[in-house]
């Protein structure tokens, strides 16, 4: 089956679900046996699966200027529930650089290969990206398509300026990067807090590691809560920060200015 | 100055410093006055400067079949920090794939390229990876080899058992991923309970999303607290996870293997 035929199913649906059934019936059988000496892997394997999992496809939108934990964050706990498939997407394949410059990710497909996904997520990114995109007649017309049939469109951080820009957004409650709060309105959504915000099929998460929570909360909608409790521990997402300043809410207006200042200093 | 001429210094140290000197000057202050009507940064900008930042080179680690959280909540938690670079190195420069398959972040360099770093950062990789690492005697001499200069060396998740083989942890103690805590003692470590554990100028941190917390930590000495809590907000770390079963000592046996499952089902 070639990629392309399968988009029309999800992204690399029918590919993907032969492998699995190959790895589960002779590699995944001795890859288990073997593994069971080495290290990543030291307790027993016998737990109850997870059957009949149908196939689910995941497209990360990058662009140039993404926030890299933006798109990792969600991307490393739904990449191991049962069926999910994650690939990435931007407007053409090949190395997409975060907003700092420093580092890049590559894009797995262009968005003229991919025409539907069951879950869309676009990232947030620095100013001058996210800018970009919320000016991205073509970008806007492609997450329309793939929103017309997802099971779920979100975002994280100023991702949703992007999904508003979209039109997405109107009239609707949403969240984003808390210093962007304001500018939800201007793509016609209602600010509302949380770490995310679900309205309809639309999730939109709060700043850059909001994704994570968000992740395990699609986990648990695209699977169950054992699968999304299971990811939770096999990310081992005990977190401990080492302040109380998270937040706007909880960090002092010394602190928010020296936020962005870090963040503007450290753009590209 | 060549890029193997400044490496010498720390990586491409001095061409860095010269590019912040000029954004400083001229760039950077037409951005900022621009920048206060774009969404990612609607506060004000007015902080105050952490002034003569001396340049920090941060080289994360990448192998085929590394765990991509490893490797990006660091970063995106100390590539802020004023006066730090990061950059990614592997075997050689270019795409490489996380544990799934499904994701490939570029390196920067090859190892060969880089013989120093201010901080040497190791994440985990699922068992594959981590078991070729463990046996790759190449990487074990550049590892050592910029240990020797380094001012940190640390790794995420299984990345300490790549440290430990490379006969960095010899009685000394450490942590690493939750699962593959049996295996410390394998390469001479002594397991110790902790989201990371620091000794001398080495620091281990638990599993995949604890690479967060250990580069706040690491922030706050590369910098200060004031900037280690600015980028905590930066990355909005308010975390709020949807369950309590990040850790086995909360988890429940079923979550564990299940946890287990689902990590050998999704290594390639």
């Amino acid at each position: 089956m070639s990629e392309s035929t399968s988009t029309e199913r999800g992204i690399g649906a029918g590919r993907r679900r032969l492998l699995r059934g190959a790895a589960a019936g002779t590699l995944g059988a001795a890859g288990l046996a073997a593994a069971s000496d080495h290290p990543a892997y030291a307790a027993d394997r016998d737990a109850p699966a997870p059957d009949g999992a149908a196939s689910v496809s995941v497209a990360v939108l990058l662009y140039d200027g993404f926030t890299a934990l933006d798109a990792v964050g969600p991307y490393e706990v739904l990449c191991r529930v049962p069926g999910v498939r994650v690939t990435t997407v931007a407007r053409k394949a090949g190395p997409v650089r975060t907003d700092t410059g420093e580092l890049a990710l590559v894009a797995e497909r262009a968005m003229g290969d991919v025409t539907r996904a069951d879950v869309l997520l676009v990232p947030g990114g620095g100013n001058r990206g996210t800018v970009a995109m919320m000016e991205d007649a073509d970008a806007h017309r492609w997450i329309r398509r793939v929103h017309r049939h997802s099971t779920w469109t979100t975002s994280v951080c100023t991702g949703s300026l992007i999904l508003g820009s979209a039109g997405l957004l109107r009239g609707l409650p949403a969240t984003t990067y808390w210093a962007s709060r304001p500018y939800l309105e201007k793509v016609g959504a209602v600010y509302t807090p949380g770490r995310f915000v679900e309205t309809g099929k639309i999730i939109t998460a709060a700043g850059v590691s909001a994704g994570i929570d968000m992740g395990l909360y699609l986990a648990s909608r695209l699977s169950d809560e054992k699968v999304a409790q299971a990811m939770q521990l096999a990310v081992e997402y005990d977190p401990d920060p080492p302040y109380d300043t998270g937040s706007p809410e909880k960090a002092d207006a010394e602190t928010q200015a020296l936020a962005l200042k870090l963040l503007a200093d450290s753009a590209r």
